[in-house]
């Protein structure tokens, strides 16, 4: 079980926030507002200071996957993110620039209206791990991704599952109970007093729980 | 009837395109993969260069529509793109954004099951354009926008549609008769040997056919 930082601030706080804790942190994501600021100048500085680290390139890929997914690949990006709800096409052309980098894809469930079905499919397409992900303007009304998680593990037990969205040190344990490959976490450290602290504490939750199954 | 040129390359190119065909062109949109390689660098450079020209950032939102809008808004973009697919409250987080900026949101509703009913919907959370966009992945299937912009405008005839998706000088005069607010053309002007006689040539068609009605 890994753990993956989403980084959404500016490049030098996310930098600070990434010395801080990266001791504690597997995957590295530079947030989809990050890249709107920097575009690939926020990969390849965290490439260039991180140089063992996984980076995740969160472009939330709507369509051109093979283009849009290589910019990030070329860039330094070992994992780039496509929408579940985009066209086959688009799907199918990240996943060979992916496979053409020897990279991953990981997907974006946001709005996916049948997440087993849908899942199952992208898997078949050779899509590399599922995200399920409440979205942030949703946090605020109470969502979490727990139901739709305990649905998509039931129904796909051997699946690569990511979760994010609003996860904290009070939630990740009935997250971690459903083995996840990947639980992301982003203000809960990077808005946290000490974000080493709190990244090492939710590591060591991780491997904790994983430890006693 | 507006023109506007999707900028997908790279900035320097880019740059150079408009200034080429700028007399031409209503919006230029600086489009995903640009944003994705540049971030908003390439929304400055274009402001700077284009003081009063409309720009559009293609940053098809998908969540947290206030702060990632601002993003683009306070870099010097007068539209933001938002998917039709995504949250209702992502939605209205972008409106208020806009309206904040004294700015528009442009909805890009690919992927949108029922165009009409979410149509319907997204101009009464008060999106200022719906845009009918067949993605580039699918495009080279053969399909165009034309279906879905007659749809949407027969169930919306005072709406104000924009239509993105392929569109050259052999495809534009059926678009043009369903009286789109905005026509969106990409490769076929900036990779056109000469880039600004096919702008003009493309002004041109929208002129005069709206002019005949």
């Amino acid at each position: 079980m890994k753990l993956q930082l989403a980084l959404d601030g500016g490049l030098r706080p996310s930098l600070d926030v990434l010395r801080a804790a990266a001791e504690s942190i597997d995957i590295a994501e530079i947030g989809t507002p990050l890249i709107y600021r920097e575009g690939m100048l926020a990969v390849r500085e965290l490439r260039a200071a991180f140089p063992k680290l996984t980076l995740l390139a969160d472009l939330k890929i709507m369509d051109a996957g093979e283009e849009e997914a290589r910019i990030a690949f070329d860039a330094g990006a070992d994992i780039v993110t496509v929408l579940g709800v985009t066209n086959d096409s688009t799907v199918r052309g990240a996943v060979a620039a992916a496979r053409a980098a020897g990279k991953a894809i990981m997907i974006d469930m946001m709005q996916v209206a049948d997440l087993v079905e849908r899942g199952q499919a992208l898997v078949a397409m050779g899509c590399n791990l599922l995200c399920v992900h409440t979205a942030y303007d949703l946090q605020r009304d109470g969502h979490s991704p727990l139901a739709h998680l305990t649905m998509l593990r039931e129904a796909m037990p051997q699946a690569q599952l990511a979760v994010a969205g609003g996860i904290s040190l009070e939630t990740i344990d009935a997250i971690v109970r459903l083995s996840p490959a990947v639980v992301v976490v982003g203000s809960a450290i990077t808005r946290a007093d000490d974000p080493a602290a709190m990244a090492r504490a939710l590591h060591d939750r991780l491997v904790t729980i994983e430890g006693r199954r």
